[in-house]
């Protein structure tokens, strides 16, 4: 029978400019990994017909909303489109006292607040593009739009690579399959980090006979 | 092409007590990773006949090793059986800086030592065992062996588990290639830690046009 020691879970933050392949890696990973799952956001957009609350999003009201950021019950919230989402806390340390992972498709400003809160059960990786000309490429795969419209993504798209040097690890994607490798390995290795294995300390007292 | 980030090598220290396995582990790793070789030692100890100076040691005379103590030559240095072993520092630097890294089979005392002198290259790794009747089996093979002798064995293999906790990483050993996985994803992880590339400054740079 495999030794199991208990470990507390990990929050994985993965960022990257638009058109990084972040959704991609993303996904291919909580196909790959039991043991990770999604993040469910707390949201006060309107609920669309194929959505499902509790699974898509946990979908409140602007006042409640507003009450659970005074009771500091996000880890991270935000203001998109004029729509408030935000990380519940409380669901968050559930999955990771379990041992399970989470993992947050967040940007910078969002993993700047779980930094906050939330230092040591945090790992966060940053994706970049493979080259200047690649990130080009895919910022004006829509041909028809106008010059200032490229030239505001492109302005986005730099403002968040800048932000590189924030993360604790940083995979440049140049391919798919190599990338995702890369993102597995840096989740095994975490999990074998001696400070989330807290079943170490019993595990070593049978280990000695103490 | 693949895109290369000039990186800077890690000093990767594997401990465990005997029987644990590291010997093995570091063995395969080895040989499964061109990048990573073994920190060769200075000693005062007389060569075999089938060694050869500067591969499997650095063989110096007393003097030497005591004039290299004092001018700071050494990452760490130990007494073994009357002989001085120690691991000199521009030898691991002159790696480090090509981008390759260093594996070192030290124990626990070894490891502080480079802690305190190289902190941001280490990666400290510590092996265990599967459990205490695998402990007492190892440290029992020899059945011939007097009482005493096995005690004392016991209590050195207790007072080296005792120091799992002033390393980064904790692997239970109790499959070979379970655990040479892990140790690989360790590698692969910690060479994607975003202070160790240091070429992402200049590839960033140039990813924004900057």
């Amino acid at each position: 029978m495999p030794t199991a020691i208990a470990r507390r879970g990990l929050m994985l933050v993965v960022s990257s400019p638009s058109g990084a392949g972040k959704s991609t890696l993303a996904r291919r990973l909580l196909e790959s990994d039991p043991l990770i799952s999604m993040s469910v956001s707390v949201t006060t957009r309107p609920k669309r017909a194929n959505e499902v609350d509790g699974k898509d999003y946990f979908f409140v009201s602007r006042e409640r909303f507003e009450e659970m950021v005074r009771e500091g019950a996000f880890l991270e919230h935000a203001t998109v489109f004029g729509n408030r989402y935000g990380t519940p806390a409380a669901a968050v340390e559930k999955i990771l006292a379990k041992g399970r992972d989470v993992l947050f498709d967040i940007d910078w400003q969002g993993a700047q607040q779980l930094a906050q809160k939330a230092k040591d059960d945090l790992v966060r990786v940053f994706i970049l593009p493979p080259s200047r000309g690649e990130l080009e490429r895919r910022l004006n795969e829509r041909a028809a739009d106008p010059p200032e419209v490229v030239a505001r993504r492109m302005a986005e798209a730099n403002n968040e690579i800048s932000r590189w040097s924030e993360y604790d690890y940083v995979i440049v994607n140049e391919d798919i399959p190599k990338a995702q490798k890369q993102l597995e390995a840096i989740v095994a290795a975490e999990r074998l980090n001696r400070q989330r294995q807290i079943g170490l300390v019993d595990f070593v007292r049978r280990l000695i006979g103490a």
